[in-house]
Parts: C-alpha cells; structure tokens; sequence
C-alpha cells in the first residue's frame, strides 16, 4: 500500500516536472515568437545562404553573382579555379596594379551583425530628400552628422564652418570643384598638380611663377598623403587666379600619421579609402564657401541628379558601425595590416640593390598620440639598374603587375605597387622573389 | 487498491502524454533552429521595426531618416504635419511639379517578401566586376540578362545585338552618348530636339534642312513617348552629320501603348520609369555600334567610375521580382492608376472652357493585345483664356504647383502636371477645382 502510494506520489511529481518544462518552453516559443521576422525572412536567408557558400578561402560569392543551377557561384581570387576556387592556376600573375583597397575586407566580415542592411523594395523611391522639419534639415542630416563624427574622432579634418557636399565617389567630386571653382571664369582654367600625380592634367612646375596672368584661372590639385609616395604636399602655385583642390582620400590613420585637422577651404574624401568600400560610389567634400558649396551641389544635381539612396543607405550604416564601436578599431585594423605589409616589403627590399622605395619616416600621430611607423597605400617602386629603364616591365617579367610610372607623368623608371589589396594578392606579390628583391 | 492503481495508471499515462509533448516541442525547436537566422538578423529587425512605425498613411519612416529619441522619424507628406503626420496643414499646395514616380510605391509594398534585399557589410568592396569564367563573361551578367528579360516579356525594345550600357540614372548615360557621339569631331557637336522637350539644348525646327554642313555634327535627341506630352516622336532632321539618341524611358505599358519593338542604334532606359525607383539612380543604354559601346562605358568609367555595386544589386532584385510573377502584375498595376488619374482630369476638364489638355488616342497595345486607353505620365495643359498668358501663375494662385511651359522651351500658356506622384498629391491636386476647372 504505502509502495503504491510512493509510486503514485512519485508519478505526480513527474507530471509536474513534465507539464512545467511543457508550459516553460511553450512560453519560451511565445515569446520568441514576438521576434519572428516575417517579410525581411526571405532576404535575410537568402543573404545568409550565400555568404555560406563555400569558395576554400580563395574566393567568395555574391547575391548578384553568376548563377549555376540556382545559386550564385564562387568568383575566384585571381591564382585560383574550380567552382570551389580550390585549384591554384599557375602560371599566377601577382596583380598590384589598381586600388582596390580588399585589404578591408576581413575587418567588414568580422562586424556582420553591425555592418548589413536590409534595404526594403519601397525604401526612398524619390529622387529627392525632402526638408522634413521646420528648420529645414534635410533627411540626409543623418549622414552628415555621421560623416562629421568621424572626422571628429579622428581628428582628421575641420568641419566646423564646412557644408558637406556629397558625390558619386570623389572622382564626380573633383569634377564637381573643378567646374565650381572655373565657372565665374571668361577662358576655360588650367588644372595642374605636381609629379608624380594621380592621372590628370598639367604639372606644377610649368606654372609656378607664371600664375600672374589674371585671365586665367589655375587650379591646383594637391593629393595629400599623395598618390603615389604617399608623402604629405602642399600646394605650389600661389596668386589671386589660383585656386586649390585638396584631395585628402588618403588622410586616415589607416595610411598615414595625422599631424593635424585639415583645414583647407576645399577638402575630398571618399568612402573608398576610409572603410574600404570602392564600389559603392560615394564621397564627401568639406566646403567652405557657400557658393562653391551651392556650384559643387547643383553639378552633381546635374550631372546624376544626385546620389543613390541605397548607397547613402549602407554608407551611413557602416559610418555607424565604425562610430558605435568608439572609432578606433577600424583603423587600428587597418593600421596593422598596412603597416606590416610596409614593413614585409622594406625588410625584402633592404637587402636589394636593383630596387629602391619612397622614404617616409616615423611620425607623430595625434589621433594615436604617439610616434607612429609609416603605413603608405602604395609602394613607389624605383628600379636603380641603368638598363632597368622600363620598371614595368622588369616586374612584369617577373610576374608582378604594377602600374607605370608615366600614368603618373613620372619616369618609367618607377612602378607603383598597390599595398591595398587582398592578403592573397599581397602574399604572391612578395613570394615572386627571383627578380633578384634579395 | 484498485483506486490506487488506477490512479497510477492514470498519473503515468499524464507523464507519458507530457513527456511526448516535450520532445515534440524540443523536436521542433530543433529544426526550426535550422532555419534561424544568425548574423543577418539585426539588420532585419531594424527593418520591420522602421517600417512598422506608424505615420497616420500620410507619411513614411526610413532607416536612414532623421532620429528622435534613438528612433527614426515620420516624414510626412506634403500638406500633413505632426510627430506621426496626422494633422492637416492649411493652406496646402498640391505639388505636381516634379516626375517622382511615387505612384508605384503602393505596388512595392504589397511585394515586401520578394522585393527586399539585404547588403552585407562586404558585399563587393572592389571597384570593378572582374570576368569570372573562360568566356569571359562578368559579373554584370546577371544584371544584364535580367533587363533583357524584361524587355523580351513586354516587346518593347530588340535587344538582340546590342551591348548593355549601364548608367548612374540615364541623365549620365545622355551625357556618355553625347560624348561617344561626338568625339569623332573636330567641333563642338550641336545637341538638338523638337519642342516642346525635356530640358536641354536647341530645337531641331532652326537646324531641318540646314544639317548639310559636314564640318559639323548634329545629335538630335528624340524623346518617344514625348516628355511632356506623351505622345509618339520620331526624329526630324537627317543627312550624314546626324546622329539620334532615343530617349525611351517611358516606353513601358504603365504609360503607352507598346505597338512594335524599338530598334534603335541608341535608346536610353531607366529604372525610376520602369519600377519607380528614381532615387537609385539607374539607367542602361542597348547600344548597336561596338565603338559607341566602348566609349560610353569609358566615359562612366571615367565619370563616376562606374555605378554603384549596391544600386545595382537592388536593381537586380527589383527586376527579378518583376518577372518571376510573369512579368504582367507590375504594368497592370502601373497602368490602372495612370489610367485612372487620366481619366479622372479628362473628365474635370471636360466641362472646362478655361483649360485644354493634350489629346492622346486609343491605341492597340501589342503587350496587352488590346486597344488600350491612354494614361500618360504628365498632363501638358494649356491655358486657353486669352489673358492667362502665364499659366503657371493660374495654377499656382489655385495652389496647384506644376513646371512652366518655357522650362520645355514652350509657351508659359502651357504647364505640366506630374500624374506620377502619390495618391495623396494626386488627390489634394484633383480636389482643388475652385480655378474653374468646371
């Protein structure tokens, strides 16, 4: 009797033990369920399906790539084939040519959470932002309050007393200035820059001293860190017909020392070189006066009757990551890769005769505070031999693309080198030792 | 004792219940786990969170807008005001100045699943698409195969041997062809087109007959149907020194009847037209000659460098959306409303001695086999009184916002009103009838 009683007794306690863990992981179900997605679900998964896909660490895929049986396929880095990118392809050219800054790549990948974004079909149809408050702010307020953060907290830039303009990627806001600056001008201006320059028209030194001729209006481009050397410039030309272009894409603790805010009247940026992101198109200028602010606005107007949405979209949510995360540890990330694939380089290149690179020195860095070792974007190759006229092509022989030095008005004597792109890239760049680097 | 056992019975048949119903729910949670989301999931709570926030149906939250309290705000329509746009503003102007496509929106917003994409932070970094397999074909294939789809299922352009040109908005792809079409040249090209016409430069009525000259080039700019108007345009002017670009971004059925296949050398599209998306910022171009191709591509590389990877992923998802449902829905859609906007003002005006609007038949529609009934993007009205020689002026003291005549090289008798914007535009500009509509 009392053992039925035990059994019964313990069969009841079970019961509660069975119902309770029922009804706690029912309302665990409930209450998840206020989370449930349901119309973002599909592009959600569909997002997270194809960064699944496996290309062996040698390539990746994309939502909008090539599409094998239904699903996007690997697009492989270049040495690799094979749907899974698996095979090594030889002969493997070290490609260093453009700028393609994938070097940030595995930083974005590592802030997935904080870095995607899920643009809706209805998102921003218009093709204008439209005042939405009674002190006029724009809904791109947004942006440029983020844009003015980072600026901010690297200490990079002076915004204050600065409209922001933005462009279609710098390359539309050069173009932009270069009208804004010229268009109260009677004969069309003359755009020059210093050698060696990023490609475009004129070189300083034909002008200086010859910029006192009041017709014509010159306007001076100056990249600064340059591109390539990645050396700070100042401006040459001097007198009341010349105006200045400062192209400051290259100012960030990633590639350079930051000695102090820039405070020109006429400042470029772009999202390229600051997260990495060269295919979305988008940069900012920092402008001082209000009518090249208005000049620079209404070309862009013009020219592509403004900016993306979808882009002004993203860059502003990878400009919160960056901010949310204290602005810091991107460029610490940066910074490091940069700089060792500077260091790997010179290291190499120390024992060499045949080649010689650009000098930058250690410099103090305010936004680090203290004495930072040099990370350019791009090494200036020199090739020191007599018969090594044509760099390139002793590279080139070498399996190593560069780029020539006359696309920058310089001597082909130099190559630049780009130190932007992926590990993979970088790597078979510096395994190509038999051109005699030792 | 039977009691007990029964009792027993019963308490172990409960446990047996509770447990299965457990381990089901276990079993469950398990599988759907499957299918849960990981990192992906932030960027679409953010989604449905921006889009679930109410504005009265007389506005709309972006997650881009400007942010109050952590959260995005209500942007709210013309004439509404408020935190969630529920109070009317008087006086209110009925805007239907500009061409926003915004009557699409509704349609876009039933197709949430299938319509929204989501942009991982390291989603094509890289400047360029670079050829991913041995025949060479890009990454823009995708893209490309998708609009040719497209017009393959309404018939309204041959696109078999033309090259794909794609554009930030197809106000850059006029620019590219201009140049591509002009750069033969020893002089500057005249860029020509019959009025009234969207704005632009000279009116082909001076140069007919006059294009014998060879030492200059002529570029007529052939808008069909017409901006304003609506109407059917062919070019004017011919000889050897004439080169013609077919604007066609409104070829589509929301606006025309489809009656044969374009086959221009050179016609221009654009996404805000086709799906309403205006603010993307996305054209293409189906180009003949090889050469035209190369020079226009080289010229938006050279502008912009390129388009934007994340328009152009969204523009992929936009179409796909279009054509897995057959490819019918969006112009029906489209087309109903345009319809019955037109009908809608023809039927006011109608009884009105004081206005006149543009006539458009009837005509057989090769997309819908069926004699279709006109439903034009903009009304081109004039106005008829002898002393309303500003007709602008008319409407606008009417608080009706349309575009002045002379902005078309036209008469200021004339005025366009948008018939593309929201129903609520549309609405507060069909009620206003105190100007003696009737």
């Amino acid at each position: 009797m009392a053992k039925h009683v035990c059994l019964l007794l313990c069969s009841i306690i079970l019961n509660i033990v069975f119902s309770g863990l029922y009804l706690n992981v029912k309302w665990g179900e409930v209450s998840s369920l206020s989370t449930q997605l349901s119309w973002s679900r599909e592009a959600a998964i569909e997002a997270e399906e194809v960064a699944a896909i496996s290309c062996s660490g040698h390539g990746r895929a994309f939502l909008d790539g090539l599409v094998v049986d239904g699903k996007p396929v690997c697009e492989c880095y270049s040495c690799y084939t094979a749907p899974d990118c698996s095979l090594l392809s030889l002969p493997c050219v070290a490609d260093v040519d453009d700028g393609n800054p994938m070097y940030m790549e595995p930083y974005w990948m590592s802030k997935k959470e904080s870095s995607g974004v899920l643009v809706s079909g209805w998102h921003r149809m218009g093709y204008t932002y439209i005042p939405v408050d009674d002190d006029g702010r724009k809904l791109s307020t947004e942006l440029e309050k983020y844009i003015r953060k980072v600026h901010e907290l690297v200490g990079n830039a002076e915004t204050e007393g600065r409209h922001v303009v933005f462009g279609t990627g710098s390359t539309q806001l050069l173009n932009a200035a270069v009208n804004a600056l010229s268009s109260n001008s009677s004969s069309p201006a003359f755009v020059v820059a210093s050698i060696p320059f990023y490609p475009f028209k004129g070189d300083t030194s034909l002008w200086k001293n010859k910029t006192s001729n009041e017709n014509v209006t010159f306007i001076e481009f100056v990249t600064s860190p340059n591109n390539p050397g990645g050396q700070f410039k100042e401006s040459v030309l001097t007198g009341p017909s010349v105006k200045t272009i400062h192209d400051r894409v290259y100012y960030w603790p990633h590639y350079t020392a930051i000695t102090t805010p820039a405070a020109e009247d006429l400042m470029l940026f772009s999202i390229s070189k600051l997260t990495g992101h060269a295919g979305s198109r988008f940069g900012w200028a920092l402008v001082k006066d209000e009518v090249v602010h208005q000049k620079m606005d209404s070309y862009v107007m013009h020219n592509t009757i403004g900016v993306s949405h979808d882009t002004k979209l993203r860059v502003l949510k990878l400009l919160k990551a960056i901010v949310d995360e204290g602005g810091r540890e991107i460029f610490e990330s940066g910074h490091k890769i940069m700089k060792e694939r500077w260091e790997g380089l010179t290291t190499i290149l120390s024992y060499s005769s045949r080649f010689s690179l650009q000098h930058i020195p250690p410099q103090f860095c305010s936004f680090y505070q203290r004495v930072r070792e040099p990370s350019p974007a791009y090494a200036w190759l020199k090739c020191e031999r007599e018969e090594d006229e044509d760099c390139y092509q002793v590279l080139k022989e070498a399996g190593i693309l560069g780029r020539r030095g006359r696309l920058f008005e310089a001597e082909d004597r130099y190559v630049r080198l780009s130190l932007l792109k992926s590990q993979e890239d970088f790597d078979s760049f510096v395994q190509l030792r038999n051109i005699g680097f030792c």
